[in-house]
């Protein structure tokens, strides 16, 4: 989502559409600060869907699930009922067991809200700590890496 | 949406896609039961959005809301993680200040979740009963209806 | 949590303390729908553990859990920001593999919204109709029934 | 609340109970992460309330609302279903339009997620920085400062 090619080229990205209902806002006439974490939830599943790992294939062929370490948000300006936002998402780093992602809420050209989520890569059964699958790994470190669902970007808006 | 074709003559309709993230399930492994609400609620609000009268414009032009005034909700099989599931909506009465509404959630060609939900136009200050807009009144029941909004069925399925 | 003595005679209660807070409500300025299904979902579970039936137990010893088949909600007035509301809940029936509950939520002497909960007891594995335990139905449905966990009513109110 | 006993005399604290249902958690069979974000809220507001500054109060007579300006996030173990949890909160400083809270969620002895939250006081109408009201102010800082709502810690534990 990035207009730097450079970043695109350094980090696999990903954005999903996010329209604003009734149920994600709150009696302050703006999205509930909480509701944030769930577009960064949907965008992170989109984006390991599209590179060929959704849930069901990290349990069942690796047996691991990404659970998240470490948050850090920062909420800039409120969305509203009825906005319709981008949820985007760069990998900031790749470690061990960790995912370092960067992601941030749009509208327009307004950044709304913006994160660091740091994702640690564990085992289905007790949730130690494992070994990002090698084939996860290549997919996001190799050379040949490039923008997943980008295309998704407006898919909620009929 | 219905196999009666004479149906969607008979009444707008709409449909929504909803893909199941894991805010969406609970620790049983399948959707949590209250969540269908919020499905249901971004079909309606997409659907009124598709009819011309997103929120802004009922609440700013018309000085009204429709809120749920009675809900019957059937569960028939459950969703899991990451379903792609079309949320569907089709008129079934429009009186005073009521509308009646059939709604479903289907995956696939089975229907896992389906309801009666009742809606009452309200004035957005004290929240009392209001006629519906003639404007809209006349979008429902006029004799150009036509569907709305079923190209986003797969909007979200990237 | 009637008045009526004979019908705690008849049947188990229960009542829950729930104050509402932002999370709860949306931009209408008053609690989102969905969300009274969250509050009577604690209910059912404060009600089953004070009958000595928690989920881990129903699980672990039983093989079985709850879920949500059928539900009709009425909603009657809105609960706002800050309102100390009672969640409250008693048995209807008791068939098979059903539990039949009626659950309202309370507001000192006003009842905002009310319900039917038709619950199914299925088998955890294969969410499969199962038999309700024994002796969760010899203590739901004997005659040493008595009111369990009314002391919760107040318990969240400081 | 801390180990640190200077620190309560520093500094206003709180804590909330916590029971956790099936609507907090999520697929993992823990509870989702975006929910304690939930738990905190709920904390914080008991915290106003407990200190004479309930919303209503906070709007009504100031014209004032707190909103998450910052917020870090550690996840350190997962709390599961029907854990009774303990929300705690305490007072880290108190800047122009900004309160800068610790919080934790504690089950018996272990922390299993700690937050620093950033509050920005905004005016209710434009969500723009205003003042903390000075008798707000002088609560939280003054030398008079006691714990308040400990009470409440076992509070929802029937």
């Amino acid at each position: 989502m990035s207009d730097e090619p450079g970043m695109h080229a350094q980090a696999p990205a990903h954005a999903t559409a996010v329209r604003v209902y009734f149920q994600d806002t709150d009696a302050g006439g703006i999205v509930y600060h909480g509701r944030y974490l769930d577009f960064f939830e949907r965008c992170r599943m989109d984006w390991l869907r599209a590179l060929g790992f959704p849930i069901r294939v990290l349990e069942r062929d690796h047996g691991v699930v990404f659970i998240v370490h470490e948050m850090r948000v920062s909420y800039l300006r409120p969305a509203r009922l009825e906005d319709d936002l981008a949820v985007e998402l760069e990998l900031a780093a790749l470690k061990g067991a960790r995912l370092e992602l960067r992601q941030s809420v749009i509208r327009g050209t307004d950044t709304l809200v913006s994160a660091e989520v740091h994702l640690a890569c564990v085992d289905c059964a007790g949730l130690r700590p494992a070994r990002i699958p090698v084939s996860l790994r290549e997919r996001l470190a190799g050379p040949g890496r490039r923008l997943s669902g980008m295309s998704t970007l407006t898919s909620t808006t009929p």
